[in-house]
């Protein structure tokens, strides 16, 4: 394994034990406030009781790197922690590590304007709102960015928007105030140019959340995913981040450690699935003897076992690369963890529902709703097949011997 | 292409139009109806006028064989129109060709006695009333069914049912009457003469709905798949069917064409998505050209069309044994196709909804719910593992030469 | 199954007790013989013993359709028995049904002139010589035959012919007297009309046999796969066969059933592998048990039979189809199944191999070899990536629903 | 990446500069040579001379740890330099880096007399002979290794073996002068106590080589596999190796790094099966652009990258664990990693033949031979699913938390 630094060795052993003693025990107790909601948009009373003591135990906003206001730690350090926290549904949320809150405060942290700071940043490192990345529209194919339409006039001191966009996550929530909009606001300007990336009140007059989008029938509340449609809406220029046409540069820089930590937790889910797997097969028996001496049921734990590892290492191996040589240069790798780390989830996810039978497929464990969203990420931040593009094209430039064989 | 008869092409072609012309543009007034209704277990307006108007087409019943009751067409004759309803998620129950319906009207139609036929069978297939057929348990690994626990014990001239059983799909529909319970009667006996199926009515006392499981986050409404609680259930001893001892030979004699129904359904489906992957492949434009002309998703329809098509021949060559030589001399075709068609459709579907991005995901199309659907049937009826097994054990007793290479 | 006709049932029966009575016993004397011929381009005697045998047996010449030289039997009732002769690497030309011949007895057949019959076809017909088809050139795609570019440009009464191909397979062995060279002779015409069909002589002043190519090891004697130089070689303008530019139209009907006999002998082999590793697994004993008690080796069997019967099923259909709406109509289907079969052998006759262990590689079984030899027909006539792109591109001009879903 | 040591890293760069200096274009020559030799169990001369370069740049032995004898390098360290070692077929002999030898050697310098290392030690690190290791036998299961059965019966100062091995590598090489035999001395011990490692004169009465074995077609000369008859063969009771009965206990020591030596050179093959992938891609045209901007092809570039970087990751991984926990507490990671190399290397060379169309398959290019090695792979040292097992098997013992989901 990547020799991990005395820190976060340390941290990953209070992260584990506190996944252990207060995260997990309180799973159930989540999903039961949960049903017991007026506002299926409202978050259960036990999220603020654990976030209150993971924050007193330290143990918060740990990802935020190169700032004073996080733990300052590298991707590599953070990797085991992501993964720890990734094991449970609620479990990013509890240490305030949830996406996209992350990749929407470092995004602030860099570019914000003090105002933005005070009335957005603050609140959402001390977690008492959360925010919403508004990217994705349901006319084009928005794997290929430079295809966003939603529309941003300047006109006086403000900007109006005028738009679609979809798989705004987050945007549900109540207690989401902020909007980071992916907006056109030059589209004479030279393909990258044209973008800007500009702060929205969830509450400004003109947007309406008009559905909530299910993932394979799971609406991930209290977070969701909404269509919105922006009409008229006006902000003041300065919510315009870092200057007119440096969307892209954002989006570039957001999206590199958001695909990483999804992979994080997708190796924690998958973990956890190998266990529900091998509890299983150990306890269940059928044609006379138990399912963990069954040739095809070991093979489906060694497979698992040894594809997890395997995107373990590829995902350390890219948060080196993103520490060491910048995200730009380990753009391959993290293109290769974004279509390794949801695949090999899925799969092992799969393999454990078939273990379990028809217990795997309903609501007894987290494995069905796991499996789907494991499956949905293939399709977050661009589906599989623009990243093994990405991927390829790199290796086509590479300077080889004249005759390689 | 198997020569099919003139009465199946015949029928094809009217079941087609039906479909296209009836079921299709029925399908979004069935789920808007569906979101209006009060009581979730009850069924919408649009399908009993379905029903009554494909009765009156005379496209009703017709899964049903060798009987005068039915349409009398064999397992070959009526592949092809399985396949069609089951391209849509209210197709099979339009025709009243639904599971588990199909397979209980079977049993009854052979060994219910006069009263049992006019109770339920008459209604059944005149599509008054709905059925559940109840044999899994959530205790024990019922793909090998001797493992069934749920006791009937005699007394006087009753029977008396305690114990535990779940996945009884169609159980919640508020139009169920009958359950079919799959119960030990005969623990001393032979290990497949153990057991019995007896006719419970749904509102016997001491039968209680204990919860609905959901299919990855799908409850499939009306329908449902309930755990069910039976508790000092008494019904007449009259309602044993066959006799004490026989449930295996039913169910055997049930599942056979249960398992390829199924799968019939499943290439319907499979079909349905390679459609929808084609149009969007040929709408939608990324990187500069249509997906349609992009290798990747030539490849995802390529082996989509591919892997249908071998599926649908075997599922026909399935359906022709079964016809000619039984479905006990056929188990190994049967098994096999039981592995092949709902690994297929889930292919392709998955294919299917990488092409359309979110969109595939979300409710927008019924590719989210039919994939879903596709996994959870790798598990209905055993899952892959023990098909996979019978159909090695069969292989294994074949006669070989004596070297064979 | 598809139904048979009655004298394809027949032939079934006699060439299966042929395979088994005469060719299978006679492999290892083929093989002994070949190991001490002077010169590895001659035929084992044995060979001329076993065609003599068939052919007295009316067991000759099967292949040829729609012609009164040939035994008139369609694709499909051609089919099982193309399976059975494909079993054995010597099955096809003891019954003077292999490849490259048999295509090019068919061009003859159709084309050639009534001095082409007498020099060549008749000589095909009974067996006492061979021909090779000289198509695939090394500095070109050739799967995108329009980018064939030996020259052979009219001379008087004379075409000279200047150029390399390879992969002549047929071109090593000492029988062999005739290569059908496919040349471009009309460059300038349409893209399809460029190309010409023509008899070559192999002793013709300028056929130069380059070298031997070896397929993974093997040389394939006395057949073998030839680079052959063309240098001024000079034939007479009648030797073009139906006319000048008329190559790709010959090239196109040769293809079609060359294409499904591939498949038909991919079937036959991957049926004997199965067959092998049934009775190693029965056999062969580890850890305490036998191979055919272990779930992974279970599995390993049963996705054989799966496969295979899937990928039989879609070859008679091929058949089927190419004998009822034309090889042009039934392109989609070709192309499938030369994608499917030898992919398809090529994972039965590799799980062979792992159940064989170190026997499966080396020369004690014909799995090593078999298994080779599929894998390079998935290169043969066109590479899978051609043929799916041919099967993608066919659907995608399907006519659809307006939302299919 | 893992961080390499100093001299790991400058080791690096100086065999990396051999191999592209003086191994690569010296390939063709050992080739040509071979040819034209007298005795195919020669070795070419130009084979002596790099090696006598190599070892006067040091670059020698480097593979034995441990030992003032070799470089001194961990597992970690020598890793990369195995896998550019690997790129070429000639090259791990090159440094004196060639199994068998070097698990020999490993061997003998740990458990050896005096005498042995004088008489067979000394010249093996010289490079002055070669060896053999002689344990899998053509009658029982060789993957579960208590079944070896050739026995050696104690005869006065003498063993008396009796029996016969096969797959004995190395042992056709004339320079070849030691066999290392595993067998049965105690039939009646308990099940790992029965065996003893015992050192043979290749030239000892009674040891006959009774054939080569072939691999998938090559001979793997001058080097070559095996069947080996040992008659009668006495040789002094001190050429058993540490005791009677410790055979297993070295085996288990000596096979350890014998697979993670595969597995590095398997990396090397498959990188530069993949150098060669993207140069054919570059520079061929078919269907008017080049395979580099294919989809198919860009996939078959991206998941080789991508499957390549895993296994390496993994193989680094174990050799890391080897190095810090031992051989012993790291079976699961090389057991890992004996499934995941050759696989991978087999599944990126086989694209990389895909994209070469006919080249691939012959002997244009070395892509042919490798992948048929890639193959056997999976079976040298126990076939995958016996690895399968024993990761399994290790997995199914972890400690759980009581209810994992």
């Amino acid at each position: 394994m990547f020799p991990f630094s005395q820190r976060s060795i340390e941290l990953q052993k209070r992260v584990r034990d506190f996944m252990t003693e207060s995260v997990m025990p309180n799973e159930s107790v989540y999903f039961a406030q949960q049903r017991e909601l007026a506002d299926r948009w409202d978050s259960p009373q036990v999220m603020e009781e654990l976030k209150a003591k993971a924050r007193a135990e330290g143990l918060w906003n740990l990802f935020l790197p190169e700032s004073h206001l996080g733990a300052g730690l590298t991707n590599l350090e953070y990797a085991p922690l992501c993964e720890l926290m990734g094991r449970s549904y609620i479990g990013p949320e509890v240490f305030n590590c949830a996406a996209p809150d992350t990749g929407n405060i470092e995004i602030l942290e860099r570019y914000g304007s003090e105002e933005h700071k005070a009335r957005w940043l603050q609140p959402l490192l001390d977690g008492t709102i959360r925010s919403a990345f508004s990217m994705t529209e349901p006319d084009v194919a928005s794997s290929d960015a430079t295809n966003i339409s939603l529309s941003a006039v300047r006109d006086g001191g403000d900007y109006v928007l005028n738009g679609r966009k979809w798989w705004t996550s987050g945007a549900g929530d109540n207690r989401t105030t902020l909007l980071i909009v992916m907006a056109k606001t030059n589209p004479e300007a030279a393909r990258h140019a044209q973008h800007s990336m500009i702060l929205v009140p969830k509450d400004a007059p003109g947007v309406t959340l008009v559905r909530s989008l299910k993932v394979f029938g799971y609406e991930h509340t209290p977070y969701g995913h909404f269509e919105i449609d922006y009409k008229n809406v006006r902000v003041p220029a300065a919510n315009v981040l870092l200057g007119e046409g440096r969307g892209f540069e954002i989006a570039q820089g957001r999206l590199g450690p958001g695909r990483i930590h999804h992979c994080m937790r997708m190796i924690g889910v998958a973990e956890r699935g190998l266990e529900a797997m091998i509890a299983r097969a150990r306890q269940r028996v059928a044609f006379g003897k138990p399912l963990s001496e069954q040739g095809m049921v070991q093979e489906a734990i060694a497979m698992s076992r040894i594809e997890i590892d395997q995107a373990r290492l590829l995902t350390l191996h890219a948060a080196h690369m993103m520490d060491t040589v910048g995200n730009k240069a380990a753009r391959s790798e993290i293109a290769q963890i974004k279509v390794v780390a949801p695949n090999m989830a899925f799969r092992v996810l799969d393999r454990a529902i078939q273990v379990h039978g028809g217990a795997g497929v309903c609501q007894d464990t987290g494995l069905a709703a796991a499996w789907t969203f494991a499956r949905a990420v293939r399709l977050t931040d661009g589906p599989d097949e623009v990243h093994l593009r990405t991927v390829a094209k790199l290796e086509l430039r590479r300077e080889l011997p004249e005759k390689p064989w």
